[in-house]
């Protein structure tokens, strides 16, 4: 996809057009180890004057322009909210405190703002964090699709915790804590009226709590994704090359609801692609497999935990193993197959 | 102003309706201290064994809207850093990191771009803090003018150290950085083409060097407020507010350059409700004005820094003084005399 030095749409996919941005752009431009990580939240160490003692906070940032801004299971407001808060979970970190900003179209409705803030409270009190702090800006009418958010977080890792996408290794075992592509197709149906019926719902929800279940099983676990914009398989690739590791996907063990299956088949999409909100990839050590399993399996949100694969040495690569016994590459995305899902 | 139930450009002003707005909407869902308090950042304090050796962090977030995107003396990108790093600065505190989200419109051109992330770059290295973390998502063609930037900021507070809008006191000496109101003509004057020459720039610096500097000096400073968006006159009424006393203002101290109050006149507005993006308003106890005066004149980026008036008990107000003897009562701005300023 060549852009003649302009942004195209799929710039803001979280594909490989994401990664060149970011990469040509960012990293040349910002040189520092907690940027260069890549990872869902940066890891910043307090200054202390014994360093073994230094707390250490998780800190991230994402944009949310979604549209149509309420879709079935959630609206922006609560997926500003949950995706945050799972970005810092997936360092291991407690909430602390979260930032919105606001930036708002001439002409939004009020009530439907205060559905959207309330919708964000709600989300807030699930994940046991507290808003601490805000901005509002108003553009002109047509400068902005209602409204867009930008949420910013910050929490404390608790000592001894180190999660990375850099960490996987091989022989790790490859969790995924639900089912995959909720979020992205609801979205799609909603904005297009493609008129699926059925249980489409978009998953977002705060994993904080599941996720403090599942470090506090084992210290087996080196890495977790939550499978937002390029879905599981942007994080696989992104958790491959970052790590230097092959990983080896059982498709046939991959959870995909039947709605979204039959939606991604009409839409011409593949589910590994579709962003969730609610869901996340974990990498553990294969000896604590079953026990990071059987807790996630204990809390509402992992109620449908399963293993999709293996860790392996190897060229960085992503394979899926088909029920037939075929095997494909599972390349990092080029275009932007749904737009402004997230 | 009616608003008809709906948001409009002056819910974003910094004035009277977006205070209304907070608090109708964010403060009554979202109960805490710390949003509560309405300072620039919000204090967090880290969870410890011994709460008196308690960390205490200061988190920040604001969208930066201006058009145009680049201006003399700045661009979005500048101004977001430096707005971010003022914000922990008005807290005493110093940076730990900064995350940017930004909101590319679809055919931004990618030259643009890179010189405002490097303008961000250079903004970063002035304040001596890293960016660690960030999100970028594109919209269609029409649906963002430009780009959009949400900064939001992470940083220590000292211990002993204790700055908020609510600790103001009779007795205190207000003091002001430099001249007032460069910012918000020049972009106006940038954007509206009005053709005002001379020495029209941006003031857009990052402050927490020139606030270090004002802290080591005493411990008689109790609240710093940087003079963006609603400007002086915003800010005084806040604290006034927030601290329960009367501020007199003298108006012939005030510092505002002479192409700066030209421009004002043409465009009928009163500076001292013009955005700034490098000048702080200062309340310090009286017998300490002068060290924290001198510490702010030997910094570069205070070197016009004033005395320009006075608190005292009273009912929540801002007079301000005129040269001829007359005195007004300075009130929180209506509607949006600048939109998209900052």
């Amino acid at each position: 996809m060549r852009d003649n030095g302009r942004i195209l749409l799929a710039h803001g996919a979280g594909g490989r057009l994401t990664h060149e941005l970011i990469e040509s752009l960012f990293l040349r431009r910002f040189e520092n180890k907690s940027l260069a990580a890549l990872d869902d939240s940066a890891e910043i160490a307090l200054p202390d004057s014994d360093p073994a003692r230094a707390a250490r906070i998780a800190f991230t940032t994402d944009g949310y322009v979604v549209q149509p801004i309420e879709f079935p299971g959630g609206d922006i407001g609560r997926i500003a909210v949950c995706g945050t808060v799972n970005d810092l979970a997936m360092l291991g970190a407690r909430p602390l405190g979260l930032s919105a900003a606001m930036i708002l179209e001439e002409g939004l409705e009020r009530e439907i703002l205060d559905r959207i803030v309330g919708s964000m409270a709600a989300a807030a009190r699930e994940a046991k964090v507290d808003l601490v702090t805000g901005d509002t800006k108003v553009v002109e009418r047509g400068a902005a699709t209602r409204m867009y958010i930008v949420t910013s977080g910050v929490g404390l890792i608790p000592p001894g915790v180190s999660l990375s996408g850099r960490n996987a290794r091989p022989g790790d075992a490859v969790l995924v804590s639900g089912t995959l592509g909720d979020h992205g197709v609801t979205v799609m149906n909603a904005r297009e009226g493609l008129g699926f019926e059925g249980d489409l719902r978009s998953d977002a929800a705060p994993l904080n709590g599941m996720v403090e279940n599942m470090l506090s099983e084992t210290d087996g676990v080196h890495t977790l994704r939550d499978l937002t914009r390029g879905g599981l398989g942007t994080a696989l690739n992104e958790i491959a090359g970052a790590s230097g590791i092959r990983i080896d996907i059982d498709e046939a063990a991959i959870p995909v609801r039947s709605s979204v299956q039959a939606g991604c088949q009409m839409l011409g999409i593949d589910p590994l692609y579709v962003a969730n909100e609610g869901k996340l990839v974990a990498f553990v050590e294969d000896r604590c497999a079953h026990a990071v399993l059987t807790a996630m399996r204990s809390h509402p949100l992992g109620r449908d935990a399963v293993r999709i694969g293996t860790v392996s040495a190897g060229e960085p690569s992503v394979v899926v193993h088909t029920p037939i016994g075929g095997a494909r590459r599972l390349l990092m995305l080029d275009g932007d197959p749904l737009p402004r899902i997230c």
